[in-house]
């Protein structure tokens, strides 16, 4: 068989190592050839290809980002020909197959194809740890990793200048990353978009803190929505969304005003999706590689490859992209006992 | 309650994580008292027990080793007192209940304690993740990530001097650290107590990758029995065991041997168990320490926590002792494609 | 003796480590005791200081962050009293000198209670590496580490992105930072305070390293000011400096418009301050330590410790608060060699 | 100019990054082209020589090891042809000069070659440190980082186990890599090859620091000679050489017969040379790179680089030779008060 690998959405660690180990499994075992498609679906829509031999992805399991590229372009774009347009580059190409690596857009892009028609296998792949279908993906442990780095950093300086730190993280809709991180580095308080805090008990958790003689830590995930009143009015628009900086401005102005404790913000920002995945992330994501070409290789088209316990599963697209994968209120009740 | 918390056998990163989880949890949410018993179960045997106030416990997530100490004396040696003398000592110091923080060795007493009427609840631990009850233990990710480290680092000698470099890591009777070490390496072969290879495969996959133009990295499990033959004869005892050096050493001659490149062996030994943990073992023991309370304050005793697929559950102790997890053929096939 | 030890000014890795130092030197060889002076001066204006025994130092070396906590209040701040003030707690407490560890406005300060008559010696601090007249200073190093590995984990998402990456760092007065985590980072371009260079040659170094297919890695320290025209103009005040966010944002805007390649840009702020210290800061730190120790036991007051070559020198504090250390013209064209 | 270079001897974390300050700056600002010779000298001898152009030096700066190879083959080794092997390999194919990049040997062989006629520049090499001629060298700041990780890692498991880690480091003839990791990692004793101290007072410090309730950690060089009597007598040669195990087994073993603490050994050898380096490595290698090749541009032959303060300096290659750098009594001195 010949089958074509693509990387899309935002970039993750643990992209290589799939890549790495689909193109392993199939060149070893099978004899199969690999084309990489260049930025996702772009190289689909633009026949942007070219042949991936077994020594490109050599040394590929520690290395961050995608060798492919990726892009936000997807086929079923203004103009970008839809399935057509996918099917013709993939028979231009002599490609029998494609391995699609990608989040939530991604995945519901190649349910579509499917459903067209097109042969097609997804490996999951959020930073946010926010899809359904499986326990966890690639990138998520190496995201935690940084954030517990940053916190780690940031409350020797906290601790100096008796200040309340802040740290912003990754989790628009989901606050897994803040969650498993403010656990991991001993935060007094975990804000995420499933649970609407109020900044009186933030403030309330941060003075407990203080009052212990230790400098507060709080943690908050981008996609936090506070519950009630902001005291530092001007600076929110009309939807209660910080109008200078990010959430975490938001946040310490909000403590500052309340506690009088002097606060400062950091937003981890790009570092949590780049650099080298940790160990965790680059057997993960191999496993994926190796089990998504097994998939091509049984023709599981349609599917997706995921975690279940310790093994390696495959779940339908369609069930992938249905749910979103939210913290569950008694993960958060369970770290909340910690907090304060 | 009182509650006595001990730790017991080889230290772990994360084992500060669980006590740190239990006694936040015990004091905040339910008012229980924490006795801290010294050096494992000799607290227990000679009465060194001390009060744990929740001060102490401060900043504990990221701090390696246990702050308790801990030893590899039982109720049941000669001359120690059985579950007599522990009941002896939890009276005197009005202990409630005991949260046992363990491996294999120190669940099978706490089950024969609970048979004899202690009120006790079991963590796993195990560097080694060969606990058959436990999806995962806190620690195996720390030492993965610490051997995986290693391999990055050995890599760029072994490229540079075209030397195969072998990485001795820990792994008695269950091969998984270097499975996933292996894997998260890229080492061109994994030689593990499960699976009896040969030298002369070993030597054919090292002199693949020789061929492509790499420096082969082995990653060798302290437990691992070589199939067939050794041709370093002298050096190693009537077992097959190598006489001078670990297992390593016998590798890295008998690749020698063969092959005629240059090899060298590294023992990780202790670097494996010491250190700050990983994010990932830091909040799966905070986990299980807020779970082991909740146990505890259940009343759920002969019972220890696990780790199934994302949620911690509860597994009776009799269960958790009875079968080691051993690395499945699969696995090591999943992986093997790797190889050479 | 008894001796007062103070922190003042910003934090910084390795300020425990020269605590440590001192104390375990002066406890050990001459049997002097030591004060911890609360908060920088601002312990001594109001009299909150605490004996520090050995034991409290334990471990230091390692520890980001000051155990004395740290503030920038001054003695000789409206109404704190002055030299006077200074001289009446020290009295109080039985101090017969003072070493103060903090950067030029610490050591300004230091320098002042000397020719008013108060003994002390200075141990210089700074981040920065802006002070003239030591070789380096403890916390550079650990900073230049920070933020090197930031670049390394940015440029795999500007690679996979095609993205031009900008990274702010500290920096106000002078580019050290920058310029040596530049070059440790293998940036295309880094902007210092010392430099004026005009965004037309920024421009023209992303496109030529786009051009040769590399995603552009910009670092830039937060006092640098541009030479010339910006096109991105209302984000900017009457000042020329940035409205909104800080001068990376700046420097991200003005690629993207010039050239048309996405830009991000990320603030590393109090990372690069906090945190465990690299080991060449754990050493210089520990030896600025032991030296000021001898210093005082010398009593060479007025002069703070240094490092010359391998050396650990003494120099007048009048000496050490009179020039800024700016990065030499040498050195920055010696590395804009490699930009582009 | 045509321009060879080559990296000679063991390899060391900063090479690659003074091949690539070399080549950017040659083909950049004068547009010389670089060869780069296989395997250090073996590559002249054997005229294994290949064109190394700019794209392939892109992102060296943080890559381990070397791209080039190495090896302990030198020119004037038997029927490897001297200076006039050298010559002819240098002018079949026409290159002007040499870049040398290696320890003591390599620069000895250089100075050889120049005195019969050869253009060749040095660059100082040695994770040791124990080049006299420069203050330091890339490769020692990142062994002394690995080390101090060690260090810290193996401390938990000491503490937690109550007994003594002893960690072995390189250093045959100097131990500038046990001082500086055993002042940053805040070891209880650090044994050096320049100090002959016998075990009674490292049993002593060893001591002192259990009765003070921590786990002692002792440092020592490969190189150690113990004074005086040894007590595991049968395990060591006529030499006073350990028998089984390196040096650290020794002094393991030692500690442990006369203080009763338990002692544990473990070697960091290989680790210590690879895998990326520090930035403080990387920005010393790139500035000896580009100086190097100045050198060259210069016609400073028989000249290395070197690193006097801050700045880089250039001194005779036979001056670089003569003498060893020894870690000087009073720096021992200096860290001495902190054992124990």
């Amino acid at each position: 068989m010949r089958i074509g690998i693509l990387t899309s959405g935002g970039d993750c660690p643990g992209l290589n190592a799939v890549i790495r180990g689909a193109v392993l499994k199939g060149d070893r075992i099978h004899g199969h050839e690999f084309l990489g498609i260049k930025d996702g679906w772009r190289g689909l829509v633009e026949d942007d290809v070219a042949p991936l031999p077994r020594h490109q992805i050599r040394g590929l399991s520690k290395q961050g980002g995608t060798i492919l590229g990726t892009s936000r372009v997807g086929p079923y774009g203004e103009g970008n020909g839809g399935a057509q347009r996918v099917r013709e580059t993939m028979q231009r190409r002599g490609m029998d197959a494609l391995i699609a690596i990608g989040g939530e857009g991604t995945l519901t892009v190649a349910r579509m194809l499917h459903d067209e028609g097109i042969d097609v296998v997804g490996v999951p792949k959020t930073i946010d740890n926010d899809l359904g279908a499986t326990d966890y993906t690639f990138g998520f442990d190496t995201a935690v990793h940084v954030a517990t780095e940053a916190i780690d950093r940031l409350r020797t300086t906290g601790d100096s200048h008796h200040r309340c730190m802040v740290l912003e993280v990754m989790g628009r809709h989901a606050g897994w990353i803040a969650l498993h991180a403010g656990i991991a580095g001993g935060a007094h308080a975990v804000l995420i978009p499933e649970v609407a805090v109020g900044y009186d008990q933030v403030a309330q958790w941060v003075r407990a803190t203080a009052d212990r003689g230790r400098a507060p830590m709080v943690v908050v995930a981008e996609g936090f929505m506070p519950d009630g009143e902001l005291v530092s009015g001007g600076q929110v628009d009309g939807m209660g969304r910080p109008r200078l900086g990010g959430v975490g401005e938001q946040v310490a102005r909000e403590i500052e005003e309340r506690t009088g404790i002097e606060s400062r913000a950091m937003a981890l920002g790009h570092m949590q999706r780049g650099g080298s995945p940790t160990a965790y992330d680059r057997v993960l994501a191999t496993r994926f590689g190796t089990a998504a070409l097994d998939a091509v290789h049984d023709r599981a088209f349609g599917q997706m490859v995921a975690l279940a316990g310790t093994e390696i599963v495959r779940v339908p697209l369609a069930e992938a992209t249905t749910a979103l994968k939210s913290v569950p209120r008694e993960r958060w009740d369970e770290a909340a006992i910690l907090f304060g």
